[in-house]
């Protein structure tokens, strides 16, 4: 934390939901400027990349609503009053139907800190099982892909993983495999 | 565009800025139930990996106030009413006074499908020449740092560039320069 010299003087809700909120807080910049700040209040998300044993990795097509389109993405989801680790291993299972044993940290990112603080977990996960046990909700269209590991990498360093995330995740995942992390 | 077959019934802003909007829609999903959908309505932005011919990356130390800490990022900056690669041009200078006489695509890529439509544009700038024409704004605390390429492409393949965009088109640019894209 740097604070950077900024003071709160204010903050309230624009918009409460279980997803996001949008926070306004009144600030003082350190030329003493005052300012009005709006960003949005994210509880933070965990995304996965599960590596099957025989070398292929587990991916989604989810239908996105937002940019009325299909994108290939690894399984990720919010974290909902627990642990990062706890909200990867139960959102694999709830859109996949693999479970995880073995769950490593592949680091923290931010993924637009201009305007929200929305933190995103990634981890790669091994030594699963299928158990079915998916459980969508009534807005998650998701289809599973199970891709070579080598070719998603692959795709991501083409740049043709469009969910930049999942792009990233494939490719640290790629770089941890190696022993180069 | 692939629809999803989600219908929208209607449509309207909760919150407008020059930065983004918060749009929430009443939709039909395909199964027939009705839900409201809420998300960040986004102009886009477009994110640069600034290449100089002695080898170095133009990179920043920026503020973000989102989340207290200064994150070491790529330029970048929202796009007003021009195209991508204006933005591109633009921001590079005003936030680090260097001029790109060229601007290569690498992707457009999504950030945050779940809840925002912001798209990124990311591009290779070459031919850079320094006009030191900065211009930042009052919340912009931006420190210019010359890093070499190759160091910068390493730590974030090691995840120690925090932030993702910036991470992924770093290793994107590297990718570019080596001919394999």
């Amino acid at each position: 934390m740097t604070n950077g010299g900024w003071r709160r003087n204010a903050t309230r809700k624009l918009y409460e939901s279980p997803w996001f909120d949008l926070r306004q807080d009144e600030v003082t910049l350190p030329n003493g400027d005052d300012i009005t700040y709006t960003l949005v209040d994210h509880p933070g998300y965990a995304m996965v990349v599960p590596l099957l044993d025989d070398g292929r990795v587990v991916l989604e097509r989810v239908y996105r609503y937002t940019v009325d389109d299909t994108l290939l993405e690894c399984p990720a989801g919010g974290i909902e009053g627990e642990s990062p680790e706890r909200a990867a291993a139960r959102e694999l299972e709830e859109e996949t139907g693999w479970r995880a044993a073995t769950l490593e940290p592949l680091g923290v990112f931010f993924g637009s800190s201009g305007i929200s603080n929305e933190r995103c977990h990634y981890y790669l996960a091994t030594d699963l099982t299928h158990t079915g046990a998916v459980q969508l909700e009534n807005t998650e269209q998701i289809t599973v892909e199970l891709v070579p590991f080598a070719h998603a990498v692959e795709m991501a360093l083409r740049g043709e993983i469009r969910d930049a995330p999942s792009a990233l995740a494939l490719i640290l995942a790629d770089r941890h495999q190696r022993g180069g992390a």
